[in-house]
């Protein structure tokens, strides 16, 4: 039943193709690229982290928009979420193996931005001032 | 002047850090990751695009959407426009040698994600059967 709604979604995208804009990759792609899932990967990037404690690390995100990225990564197979049965309760969350190869490409990207960032500023006002 | 608007926007940010709201990078980050812009990076990085010729690659884009996308891959430094003075006129897109670092790290991701759709694709499906 899994396998078959797993074939039937991949049915002629063995390989999937995020330019056609019917291959389920893009989805993906979108989770893992939209402002808030980004981050998210970058953070969950160096260990497990609490709820509270990834929305004080992303800077920004709402409560809400937080809940739903986690969900969206959780639904994909890139993050694990734990809920302990302590007192008081809490719930973890960290990267899968797969959502670990994921980050690795997600963090490089953003790696890429932040060190290159003098550059691409610089260039911005050079090209603005044209 | 040129030096000092990159100077004052980089005030603080000697290497950028997309955790924090008012980081610049963030923008970037936002220009190269957005649904778009992703895949524009992706389509260019085979080399220079006519806009007819991307427009029918990144399948899906309007008209309206490319123009912008081109647009801010362009301020940022990483895309070049190209107008031919010739009958008819056309004009060419191409990466920039910083879009040429970008995309390296763009078409990474999202060669990582069209490789593994079949196991995410596999895993979601278990997960929602669960």
């Amino acid at each position: 039943m899994t396998g078959g709604v797993a074939q039937e979604l991949l049915d002629g995208w063995q390989s999937g193709n995020v330019l056609a804009a019917d291959c389920p990759s893009r989805g993906i792609l979108s989770h893992l690229t939209n402002r808030w899932g980004t981050l998210v990967m970058v953070a969950l990037a160096t260990g497990p982290h609490r709820f509270a404690e990834l929305r004080r690390k992303v800077g920004g995100v709402s409560e809400r928009m937080l809940s739903q990225t986690l969900k969206d990564l959780e639904a994909d197979g890139f993050v694990l979420r734990t809920a302990h049965q302590v007192v008081p309760p809490h719930v973890d969350y960290e990267l899968t193996a797969l959502g670990q190869e994921a980050a690795a490409h997600v963090v490089a990207l953003v790696g890429w931005i932040e060190g290159a960032l003098a550059r691409i500023v610089a260039g911005r006002a050079a090209l603005a001032a044209e």
